[in-house]
Protein backbone atom coordinates (compact mmCIF):
# COMPACT_ATOMS: atom_id res chain seq x y z
CA UNK A 1 0.00 0.00 0.00
CA UNK A 2 1.66 3.80 -0.74
CA UNK A 3 0.70 7.12 -0.48
CA UNK A 4 -2.00 7.44 -2.64
CA UNK A 5 -4.11 8.88 -0.64
CA UNK A 6 -6.97 9.08 -3.05
CA UNK A 7 -9.41 6.15 -4.19
CA UNK A 8 -12.82 4.11 -4.38
CA UNK A 9 -13.20 3.83 -0.40
CA UNK A 10 -16.66 5.45 1.15
CA UNK A 11 -14.53 8.35 1.89
CA UNK A 12 -13.07 9.47 -1.47
CA UNK A 13 -9.67 9.21 0.32
CA UNK A 14 -8.45 7.98 3.77
CA UNK A 15 -6.47 10.80 5.32
CA UNK A 16 -6.77 11.75 8.88
CA UNK A 17 -7.18 15.64 8.73
CA UNK A 18 -7.47 15.79 12.89
CA UNK A 19 -7.63 13.93 15.68
CA UNK A 20 -10.38 15.36 18.14
CA UNK A 21 -9.50 15.03 22.05
CA UNK A 22 -12.37 15.84 25.10
CA UNK A 23 -10.90 18.11 27.82
CA UNK A 24 -12.84 19.49 30.69
CA UNK A 25 -10.47 22.69 30.41
CA UNK A 26 -9.33 23.35 27.50
CA UNK A 27 -7.41 26.44 28.54
CA UNK A 28 -5.59 23.88 31.50
CA UNK A 29 -4.82 21.30 28.59
CA UNK A 30 -3.39 23.99 25.63
CA UNK A 31 -1.16 25.42 28.09
CA UNK A 32 -0.21 21.77 28.95
CA UNK A 33 0.26 20.97 24.99
CA UNK A 34 2.02 24.25 24.24
CA UNK A 35 4.36 23.86 27.04
CA UNK A 36 4.97 19.97 26.05
CA UNK A 37 5.66 20.62 22.41
CA UNK A 38 7.21 24.24 22.18
CA UNK A 39 4.61 25.72 20.45
CA UNK A 40 2.58 28.35 20.54
CA UNK A 41 -0.74 28.44 22.84
CA UNK A 42 -3.64 28.92 20.29
CA UNK A 43 -6.35 30.82 21.30
CA UNK A 44 -9.74 28.30 21.74
CA UNK A 45 -13.26 29.98 20.38
CA UNK A 46 -16.80 29.13 20.77
CA UNK A 47 -18.34 26.81 18.00
CA UNK A 48 -21.48 29.21 16.85
CA UNK A 49 -24.83 29.15 18.08
CA UNK A 50 -27.47 26.40 17.07
CA UNK A 51 -29.22 29.55 14.45
CA UNK A 52 -25.73 29.49 12.86
CA UNK A 53 -24.64 25.82 13.28
CA UNK A 54 -27.66 24.06 12.94
CA UNK A 55 -26.94 21.59 15.36
CA UNK A 56 -28.43 18.46 15.34
CA UNK A 57 -28.28 14.98 17.57
CA UNK A 58 -29.58 12.44 16.34
CA UNK A 59 -32.01 14.10 14.17
CA UNK A 60 -33.02 16.61 16.87
CA UNK A 61 -31.67 20.11 17.26
CA UNK A 62 -29.30 20.92 19.88
CA UNK A 63 -28.31 24.45 21.10
CA UNK A 64 -24.89 22.20 22.44
CA UNK A 65 -21.85 24.57 21.86
CA UNK A 66 -18.30 23.45 22.45
CA UNK A 67 -14.73 25.59 23.00
CA UNK A 68 -12.33 24.13 20.31
CA UNK A 69 -9.16 24.88 20.34
CA UNK A 70 -6.40 23.47 17.02
CA UNK A 71 -2.53 22.20 17.33
CA UNK A 72 -0.98 21.67 13.66
CA UNK A 73 0.87 18.23 14.42
CA UNK A 74 2.41 17.78 11.30
CA UNK A 75 0.41 17.30 8.57
CA UNK A 76 -2.77 16.80 11.36
CA UNK A 77 -4.67 19.09 13.09
CA UNK A 78 -5.03 17.92 17.28
CA UNK A 79 -8.44 19.22 17.86
CA UNK A 80 -8.96 19.97 21.50
CA UNK A 81 -12.65 20.50 22.53
CA UNK A 82 -14.14 21.08 25.85
CA UNK A 83 -18.24 21.09 25.55
CA UNK A 84 -20.70 22.64 26.99
CA UNK A 85 -23.69 20.79 29.31
CA UNK A 86 -26.46 20.93 26.13
CA UNK A 87 -26.79 17.09 24.35
CA UNK A 88 -24.11 16.88 21.93
CA UNK A 89 -21.78 13.57 21.51
CA UNK A 90 -18.75 16.01 22.47
CA UNK A 91 -20.95 16.22 25.84
CA UNK A 92 -21.68 12.15 25.98
CA UNK A 93 -18.67 10.62 25.07
CA UNK A 94 -16.88 12.88 28.43
CA UNK A 95 -19.46 11.96 30.47
CA UNK A 96 -19.39 8.13 29.93
CA UNK A 97 -15.76 8.00 28.95
CA UNK A 98 -13.95 10.80 30.43
CA UNK A 99 -10.93 13.14 28.54
CA UNK A 100 -9.67 11.88 25.61
CA UNK A 101 -9.93 10.91 21.90
CA UNK A 102 -13.22 11.28 20.63
CA UNK A 103 -12.74 10.60 16.85
CA UNK A 104 -10.62 11.09 14.06
CA UNK A 105 -11.50 13.31 10.62
CA UNK A 106 -10.95 13.15 7.19
CA UNK A 107 -12.12 15.33 4.73
CA UNK A 108 -14.50 14.52 1.56
CA UNK A 109 -16.50 15.84 -0.99
CA UNK A 110 -19.88 14.83 -1.29
CA UNK A 111 -20.87 15.09 2.23
CA UNK A 112 -24.56 14.08 1.66
CA UNK A 113 -23.77 11.19 -0.44
CA UNK A 114 -20.98 10.10 1.76
CA UNK A 115 -23.06 9.74 4.56
CA UNK A 116 -25.70 7.92 2.74
CA UNK A 117 -23.17 5.45 1.97
CA UNK A 118 -22.51 5.02 5.52
CA UNK A 119 -26.13 4.64 6.76
CA UNK A 120 -26.79 1.86 3.93
CA UNK A 121 -23.86 0.43 5.52
CA UNK A 122 -25.10 0.66 9.14
CA UNK A 123 -23.32 3.75 10.37
CA UNK A 124 -25.59 5.57 12.13
CA UNK A 125 -25.45 9.52 11.90
CA UNK A 126 -24.55 10.62 15.03
CA UNK A 127 -24.57 14.43 14.86
CA UNK A 128 -23.80 17.46 12.42
CA UNK A 129 -23.60 20.89 12.05
CA UNK A 130 -22.57 23.67 10.11
CA UNK A 131 -19.40 26.09 10.47
CA UNK A 132 -17.91 28.94 8.66
CA UNK A 133 -16.70 27.61 4.98
CA UNK A 134 -18.13 24.33 5.68
CA UNK A 135 -20.06 21.60 7.75
CA UNK A 136 -19.13 18.28 9.72
CA UNK A 137 -21.13 15.13 10.67
CA UNK A 138 -20.34 12.45 13.33
CA UNK A 139 -20.69 8.93 12.40
CA UNK A 140 -21.16 5.74 14.76
CA UNK A 141 -18.30 3.63 13.23
CA UNK A 142 -17.29 2.21 16.26
CA UNK A 143 -18.57 -1.50 15.27
CA UNK A 144 -16.15 -2.38 12.11
CA UNK A 145 -13.54 0.59 12.81
CA UNK A 146 -13.48 0.65 17.30
CA UNK A 147 -12.89 4.70 16.62
CA UNK A 148 -15.88 7.43 15.69
CA UNK A 149 -15.19 9.02 12.32
CA UNK A 150 -15.82 12.72 11.54
CA UNK A 151 -16.42 14.17 8.02
CA UNK A 152 -15.53 17.48 7.43
CA UNK A 153 -16.95 19.24 4.11
CA UNK A 154 -15.22 22.75 3.33
CA UNK A 155 -16.64 24.71 0.47
CA UNK A 156 -14.46 25.70 -2.51
CA UNK B 1 2.19 28.57 14.55
CA UNK B 2 3.12 26.87 11.42
CA UNK B 3 3.93 24.02 9.69
CA UNK B 4 7.11 23.84 10.63
CA UNK B 5 8.17 20.78 13.13
CA UNK B 6 11.64 20.97 14.84
CA UNK B 7 11.71 23.26 18.25
CA UNK B 8 12.78 23.15 21.30
CA UNK B 9 9.94 21.25 22.88
CA UNK B 10 10.09 18.06 24.79
CA UNK B 11 10.59 15.32 22.07
CA UNK B 12 12.15 18.11 19.52
CA UNK B 13 9.34 17.91 17.63
CA UNK B 14 5.43 17.97 17.05
CA UNK B 15 4.83 15.52 14.52
CA UNK B 16 2.04 12.69 15.15
CA UNK B 17 3.60 10.09 12.93
CA UNK B 18 1.37 7.40 13.79
CA UNK B 19 -1.99 6.32 15.83
CA UNK B 20 -2.45 3.20 18.19
CA UNK B 21 -5.95 1.59 18.18
CA UNK B 22 -6.27 -1.71 20.48
CA UNK B 23 -8.80 -4.15 19.18
CA UNK B 24 -9.96 -8.32 19.63
CA UNK B 25 -9.62 -9.26 16.38
CA UNK B 26 -7.40 -7.58 13.84
CA UNK B 27 -7.91 -10.03 10.93
CA UNK B 28 -11.66 -8.64 11.26
CA UNK B 29 -11.03 -4.86 11.74
CA UNK B 30 -8.12 -4.79 9.58
CA UNK B 31 -10.38 -6.30 6.82
CA UNK B 32 -13.36 -3.65 7.85
CA UNK B 33 -10.44 -0.30 7.54
CA UNK B 34 -9.14 -1.76 4.07
CA UNK B 35 -12.99 -2.61 2.78
CA UNK B 36 -14.39 1.33 4.32
CA UNK B 37 -11.22 3.38 2.76
CA UNK B 38 -10.86 1.15 -0.22
CA UNK B 39 -7.11 0.15 0.92
CA UNK B 40 -5.28 -2.94 0.36
CA UNK B 41 -5.85 -5.10 3.98
CA UNK B 42 -2.11 -5.71 5.68
CA UNK B 43 -0.45 -8.49 6.94
CA UNK B 44 -0.33 -8.50 9.99
CA UNK B 45 2.83 -9.62 12.49
CA UNK B 46 3.92 -10.87 16.12
CA UNK B 47 5.77 -8.49 17.62
CA UNK B 48 9.11 -10.12 18.68
CA UNK B 49 9.38 -12.39 21.52
CA UNK B 50 10.73 -11.18 25.06
CA UNK B 51 14.23 -11.88 23.83
CA UNK B 52 14.67 -9.85 21.27
CA UNK B 53 11.97 -7.41 22.64
CA UNK B 54 13.30 -6.64 25.92
CA UNK B 55 9.99 -5.68 26.87
CA UNK B 56 9.49 -4.31 30.33
CA UNK B 57 6.54 -3.27 31.33
CA UNK B 58 7.02 -0.84 34.73
CA UNK B 59 10.31 -2.02 34.71
CA UNK B 60 9.65 -5.84 34.87
CA UNK B 61 10.24 -8.22 31.77
CA UNK B 62 7.46 -9.41 30.28
CA UNK B 63 6.54 -12.19 27.78
CA UNK B 64 3.76 -9.94 26.26
CA UNK B 65 3.19 -9.66 22.30
CA UNK B 66 0.86 -8.60 20.17
CA UNK B 67 -0.14 -8.59 16.53
CA UNK B 68 0.39 -5.31 14.76
CA UNK B 69 -0.83 -4.15 11.21
CA UNK B 70 -0.48 -0.50 9.42
CA UNK B 71 -2.30 1.33 7.28
CA UNK B 72 -1.14 4.15 5.70
CA UNK B 73 -3.24 7.25 6.52
CA UNK B 74 -2.04 10.53 4.64
CA UNK B 75 0.94 11.28 6.52
CA UNK B 76 0.76 9.35 9.32
CA UNK B 77 0.36 5.30 9.97
CA UNK B 78 -2.86 3.50 11.81
CA UNK B 79 -1.29 0.98 14.29
CA UNK B 80 -3.92 -2.28 14.76
CA UNK B 81 -3.30 -4.07 18.08
CA UNK B 82 -4.22 -7.36 19.24
CA UNK B 83 -2.62 -8.07 22.75
CA UNK B 84 -1.74 -11.14 23.73
CA UNK B 85 -2.92 -12.14 27.18
CA UNK B 86 0.50 -11.08 29.14
CA UNK B 87 1.38 -8.12 30.93
CA UNK B 88 1.40 -5.31 28.50
CA UNK B 89 -0.04 -1.27 28.81
CA UNK B 90 -2.12 -3.26 25.26
CA UNK B 91 -3.84 -5.88 27.22
CA UNK B 92 -4.57 -3.48 30.51
CA UNK B 93 -6.20 -1.14 28.56
CA UNK B 94 -8.10 -2.97 26.70
CA UNK B 95 -9.40 -5.29 29.40
CA UNK B 96 -9.93 -1.26 31.55
CA UNK B 97 -11.32 0.19 28.42
CA UNK B 98 -12.46 -1.72 25.89
CA UNK B 99 -11.17 -1.55 21.88
CA UNK B 100 -10.05 2.16 20.84
CA UNK B 101 -7.46 4.51 20.75
CA UNK B 102 -4.48 3.50 22.95
CA UNK B 103 -2.17 6.30 21.83
CA UNK B 104 -0.09 8.58 19.60
CA UNK B 105 3.16 8.53 18.41
CA UNK B 106 5.88 10.79 18.06
CA UNK B 107 9.62 10.08 16.20
CA UNK B 108 12.27 10.87 18.80
CA UNK B 109 16.04 11.03 18.68
CA UNK B 110 17.90 10.48 22.02
CA UNK B 111 15.10 8.24 23.87
CA UNK B 112 16.68 7.85 26.94
CA UNK B 113 17.21 11.60 27.28
CA UNK B 114 13.60 12.52 26.27
CA UNK B 115 12.47 9.46 28.57
CA UNK B 116 14.29 11.25 31.64
CA UNK B 117 13.04 14.92 30.49
CA UNK B 118 9.85 13.28 30.76
CA UNK B 119 9.46 11.41 34.18
CA UNK B 120 11.23 14.60 36.26
CA UNK B 121 8.40 15.77 34.64
CA UNK B 122 6.31 13.88 36.73
CA UNK B 123 5.55 11.43 33.04
CA UNK B 124 6.14 8.22 34.42
CA UNK B 125 7.74 5.36 31.87
CA UNK B 126 4.79 2.92 31.43
CA UNK B 127 5.94 -0.01 29.09
CA UNK B 128 9.31 -0.20 26.37
CA UNK B 129 10.34 -2.61 24.17
CA UNK B 130 13.19 -2.66 20.98
CA UNK B 131 12.23 -4.00 17.38
CA UNK B 132 13.93 -4.00 14.57
CA UNK B 133 15.43 -1.29 13.56
CA UNK B 134 14.76 0.28 16.95
CA UNK B 135 13.18 1.17 19.72
CA UNK B 136 9.71 2.15 21.41
CA UNK B 137 9.10 3.65 25.09
CA UNK B 138 4.93 4.67 26.45
CA UNK B 139 4.59 6.83 28.74
CA UNK B 140 2.00 8.11 31.30
CA UNK B 141 0.61 11.45 29.71
CA UNK B 142 -2.94 11.27 30.80
CA UNK B 143 -2.69 13.48 33.14
CA UNK B 144 -1.93 16.97 31.00
CA UNK B 145 -2.21 15.88 27.60
CA UNK B 146 -5.20 13.40 28.17
CA UNK B 147 -3.94 10.92 25.58
CA UNK B 148 -0.91 8.12 26.24
CA UNK B 149 2.11 9.09 23.75
CA UNK B 150 4.86 7.09 22.80
CA UNK B 151 8.04 7.46 21.47
CA UNK B 152 9.68 5.87 18.95
CA UNK B 153 13.37 6.10 17.97
CA UNK B 154 14.57 4.24 14.75
CA UNK B 155 18.48 3.90 14.26
CA UNK B 156 20.26 5.72 11.70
Amino acid sequence: MGKQTGGNGTLGNHTITQIGLLVHDIEAVSAAYAQFFGVEKPNWFWTDTVDKAQTELRGESTEARAKLAFFDMGSLQLELIEPDHNPSTWREHLDQHGEGIHHIAFGVEGMKERIAAMEKGGMKLIQKGEYTGGRYAYLDTFGPLKVMLELLENDK
